[in-house]
């Protein structure tokens, strides 16, 4: 079976760019076209169906343009269960259309509870006799702050199923200093830096032919300095890189986390990609449009700081 | 509005105890009656019947005897649409019989995206020109690894909407060393330590008429030296206590966590009041009697060790 990680690489070498584009389905921010309908509808239908139109004018639009997309679990599951119908209608959708499929959960429990969340995710659930696939996406991502015992059952999971896992280490958000960056007594470095050291660790046995690991990592484009030294840290990982865009983080931020073989990260926009359009009386065609030019600039941009990097 | 922490101790006097029975749907751990005719279902509504039918006889016992149940929401969601479907009918089922309800969900994102979560579990949605309660359950876990900046959303709902969390502070698995028992340079303290200094201050808006914060904190059983330092650290703080019972924590180890006013703490176990069972083959009626003995053991437990603290 090929890894996930050869499979990212693969895609990126396809598509000629680490681009991701995050869908965030917030109805009230929706174009008018996507939500026309639901109104008719009771709640549960039509918030699927608003976020099924939403979501399949954006996976329209950039199928061709990029290789994978990161749908974030909490838009989804603020709807309740129509909100996590249209998650398996966003997934199916992103799946037919050749993209990978990154869920933004930021799972975390005990190894026991942990387990469930990497079967359901990534795996397959045991129950009346077979085994399951639930969403069967190709990586999430999972927080660390239960430790290394708490990380394992999704490497398990990545082991047998070629998936993938990006292990939150330096956060976009400003807040992520309170603890991400708290020296510690033991080494005189940041948190950050220990839980780096854990994700090398962990992602050895999983390292495939493309010399980069199944178990990744999250880096905030809104901090390259931490970015740089995290590159060196963890070179086997592949870094998910949030804050590009609308969280302020630039081109030139983002490569930070990038190796000199131009590959070694995703750059993730969400908000400047697919609500950035005129107002939102907009067409079908003219949100797919805007998403176009949005897409199409993130690339230009994100392609062209790589450049210096393959210098 | 009555707030959460004051509906909490509400309830704890009126049922004489402060355990919290977790509520963790594993479908292929449960007595043959509770899955029995879902065999016969497509997956989701088989899986939603199982659930149901389990829960409601876990219910059905320990309503009149606890104050609040904890659904597991991993265990849930590795079923998919069907196992948040059954996630709403626990909720409403334990909601109906006067429980609390607290959902071990460990979410947490940046402040945009936590404000997702807030809404679904603790408010409400906004969609189609309402505001639609979710989840509406009383309380969540919530993880402090991204900082203060994305707890605030947690906090901000909690005051609009009566409501309460518990952050994560120092967890009841082993692997909880790795990051939360890191001594800081800046304090020559352990990192749980800041957390707890973070839910502290978080946590002072929302004290009630009762003296306790709806702002609580999870401190495992397992640890009950960190937890001494820990109530002190955070006095006005509800700790909720895992690691009793199937983890290893014992009744004595898990009144570390209460104040001299034998209040302050709750007390949940999971596996070993709803999976201590003879056997598989166990009738409804069976079943319940073993959680009945377990529920009432575990109480028995528990406030005998308090007397202690009282003293």
């Amino acid at each position: 079976m090929e890894g996930y990680a050869e499979r990212l690489i693969s895609a990126i070498k396809t598509k000629g760019n680490p681009c991701v584009v995050g869908l965030d389905p917030r109805i009230d921010l929706m174009p008018d076209f996507a939500t026309a309908s639901a109104h008719s509808m009771d709640f549960r239908k039509g918030v699927r169906a608003a976020i099924k139109s939403f979501c399949e004018a954006v996976l329209d639009v950039v199928s061709p343009l990029v290789p994978a997309v990161k749908p974030q679990i909490a838009f989804y599951e603020q709807y309740g269960v129509g909100g996590l119908e249209a998650l398996e209608d966003t997934i199916r959708a992103a799946k037919e259309r050749g993209l990978l499929v990154i869920v933004d959960a930021k799972r975390s429990d005990i190894a026991s509870t942990a387990e469930a969340y990497a079967n359901a995710f990534l795996g397959r659930t045991s129950v009346f006799g077979t085994h399951c696939p639930i969403y069967d996406v190709d990586c999430i991502t999972v927080s660390p702050f239960l430790g290394r015992d708490s990380l394992e059952p999704f490497v398990s999971v990545c082991v047998e199923s070629g998936k993938g896992i990006f292990v939150l280490v330096k956060t976009s958000n400003r807040g992520s200093a309170d603890i991400q960056d708290q020296v510690l007594s033991s080494t005189g470095r940041p948190l950050y830096e220990a839980v780096a050291s854990f994700v090398d660790v962990l992602g050895r046995q999983l390292v495939g032919s493309s010399g980069y690991s199944a178990i990744g990592a999250v880096v905030g484009a809104t901090f390259p300095e931490e970015a740089r030294r995290l590159r060196d840290l963890m070179p086997r990982a592949i870094i998910l890189v949030p804050g590009y865009g609308a969280q302020g983080g630039t081109a030139q931020d983002a490569i930070a986390c990038f190796n000199k073989d131009g590959l070694g990260a995703i750059v993730n926009a969400s908000r400047s990609i697919t609500y950035a359009f005129p107002n939102r009386a907009v067409s079908r065609e003219q949100f797919m449009q805007a998403v176009h030019a949005n897409t199409t600039r993130m690339i230009g941009e994100i392609t062209h700081a790589l450049k210096q990097v393959r210098q």
